[in-house]
């Protein structure tokens, strides 16, 4: 059997001890977690150095090498994203519906956890101690597969978490990490089918889209974010401006970040200038459309490519419409079905927006910069689903649960004729 | 472009449409569904005359005969189906959630639609019916494949679904048929990963290996259902016999029927006779473990294999297991994750049976008959999904739909600087 298989195995036999454990053990468990990683923040250091010196001889520096680096600040803001984890609410066993059916059969849904979810990520150290906790939080067994630039920190980190388990009479296998880089393991780890019952990647697109075609196991796929900010003739001009400046600037490098500014021609002339002003002023290149350009001397012409790209930099895209429902065409046209603003006065504008978009997140009259497990009350995040399947929009722990039914009865029989002692 | 490719981008787009549909005008499509394919039934039987030459000519006949067979009677059953399906709660626009952030955001889970459905069978010409206004009702758009046997048949039915849409000005693509059998088309069809939002393979499990073996679409899998019935020491005994006899011998055909007996052994003495005996005279093979020959002469040996075993047949295999840790090691083992019972009259043994076994559907004191779409109040059923994601267990209409996020707000931005106008 291929090492990578018997790891998961192990995983999965874990999977079934996490199965059962109670909030307050896993609460326990979190918590000592947290504490044993800022006791080893030492080691975790130590080993986090030799993956910045491997990145520094590979030519890798300033924000990047800043991503990849720990301190002892970062390192205890990782152990208390874990206290936060396990201050979350415990989606295991929660009943979502009961119902007693016309014979009698009591109805519960309970979630339950899914299993072994397979993590394949390239992003920073902390993700390593991020995805455990919510997880094992969460009643699974988890397989994480970083990526090789941070792959010691990783590993130390792995170490700390797995030593904790085993310290709780819980098997360390419960938290798997692969240490074997190479894509073709990867590939095997995304083929056992019968093992894994959920891979998410978490990185760049390439990633992505290399998981999604290698992948024999379910996978939860977040492509890009392409947000758009649509501005409605009867839009409060001034709060549209803030939500285009939120939306763009405040952290252009992110998912959840504005790409494309669509207005209403009504509203355009009036409010155009101003934003194009505000947005020039704070350093973004705007892109526009012909009617743009006219009420905007100066702007840069925008080409299709601009409305489908997810910059993640001090780039916008803009385009006046005729009325709404050229920005709904527009918007299913270029979208990423991850988040979408309106900015209006009219409720019914509103709800037809709500109505038409089937993005995973719609926001009226708000930042998209909300769209996130934090700021929409899930507590941490696992990921952001772009995939209208099992969960769509930020992943919380609920989302590494599924519902079952749980059936009580006094003996019910579908057949009467079942029965041996008819009554 | 390739012609399946052509057909589901026009379901794609139509999926757009039926997107935004209230509940009234579903229901009304789908009552006028029924009452076209009553007032069809001639053509419809024309068609279905063709499928049964075609399989009498291959040699089919029998059971497998009459279940292609249409009738008048027939075709009044699959319209009735659709209109109980249009008496359904409408999943679409569901409010699961309601919350107020502390900075006022306004949050709301919300249902919507899937998308594109994609659904391969092989069953019965009725499942064209039933799966395309299930999926419709959800607000979804469809893609049909079915199996060649009743080819026929199935394409008569689409039509005449189709010609209602179009009726009701939506777009016939939103009920697509693929016509062209050919594996290789199917293979496309399940590559379509921009197009497809999920496949639902219904038939045997070789279907569904092929199905998840080839698409890039995500699949809800269904492979077999191997239902457990433990009788535990303090079972009531006539009870878990009414249990064993509507589990076993109701309809053993089907995937909630039982397959595996585990006994407390120290129940196994007075019950095991007894089981044996109702067993034998309903027809049932009975194939147990050692104990349970000593226990009862002449029983039949039982392998490894006949406890993994699907006999979807009147057979069942027995096993006496020194206690319920045992009874859930060897459903761990050898379980489909579908359904399992406990007959129990300890509150303690049943709970443990809840919180270690992962199965779909769990029942205490209750037959696994119960496992069913319908029984369980879901009204009709798209499948049963062993898949620990998304759906676990019977999924109905909403099964078809997704939680999203609409977030109401006042302006409210993420980063207080992004704030042009501060209060």
């Amino acid at each position: 059997m291929s090492e990578v298989r018997t790891l998961a195995l192990a995983c999965r036999d874990a999977a079934q001890v996490m199965f059962t454990l109670d909030t307050d053990s896993k609460r326990k468990l979190l918590h000592d977690m947290a504490a044993a990683l800022e006791a080893a923040s030492e080691t975790i250091l130590a080993a986090n150095a030799r993956d910045l010196q491997q990145a520094s001889a590979k030519g890798v520096q300033g924000a990047m090498l800043d991503r990849l680096r720990l301190d002892q600040a970062r390192v205890a803001a990782i152990a208390n994203a874990v206290r936060e984890i396990a201050a979350l609410p415990d989606p295991v066993g929660l009943v979502t519906r009961r119902e007693t059916r016309p014979n009698g059969l009591q109805l519960e849904r309970v979630r339950i956890p899914l299993g072994v979810i397979a993590m394949i990520y390239e992003a920073r150290p902390n993700v390593t101690a991020d995805a455990a906790a919510l997880c094992l939080m969460a009643g699974n067994a988890v397989i994480l597969r970083g990526g090789s630039e941070a792959v010691h920190s990783n590993i130390a980190i792995a170490q700390v978490l797995r030593e904790v388990l085993e310290r709780h009479d819980l098997p360390a296998a419960a938290l798997t990490m692969i240490e074997d880089l190479r894509r073709e393991t990867m590939v095997e780890l995304l083929q056992l089918s019968d093992i894994v019952d959920l891979a998410i990647p978490r990185g760049g697109e390439g990633l992505i889209r290399f998981v999604a075609e290698h992948a024999r196991v379910p996978v939860i796929k977040h492509y890009k974010g392409v947000c758009h900010l649509f501005v409605d003739a009867s839009a409060d001009e001034a709060l549209a401006l803030n939500l285009l400046v939120d939306g763009k600037t405040s952290r252009p490098g992110v998912c959840n970040a504005l790409e494309t500014l669509l207005v209403h021609r009504d509203i355009a002339a009036s409010f155009l200038p101003k934003a194009a002003q505000v947005l020039e002023e704070r350093g973004v290149e705007v892109r526009g459309c012909e009617r743009s350009r006219a009420l905007v001397p100066g702007m840069r012409a925008a080409v299709d490519e601009d409305y489908a790209a997810e910059f993640l930099d001090l780039i916008i895209a803009v385009r006046v419409v005729d009325d709404l429902g050229a920005a709904i065409g527009h918007i299913q046209r270029f979208g990423s079905d991850h988040t979408e603003v309106i900015a209006t006065r009219e409720e019914v504008s509103a709800r037809r927006f709500i109505q038409a978009i089937r993005s995973a997140v719609v926001m009226i009259n708000a930042s998209s910069r909300f769209s996130d497990g934090g700021e929409l009350g899930l507590g941490a995040e696992i990921g952001i689903s772009t995939t209208r399947l099992h969960a769509y929009g930020p992943m919380g722990a609920e989302a590494l649960t599924v519902e079952r039914f749980v059936v009580r009865g006094e003996g019910q029989v579908r057949h009467a004729a079942s029965r041996l002692d008819p009554a």
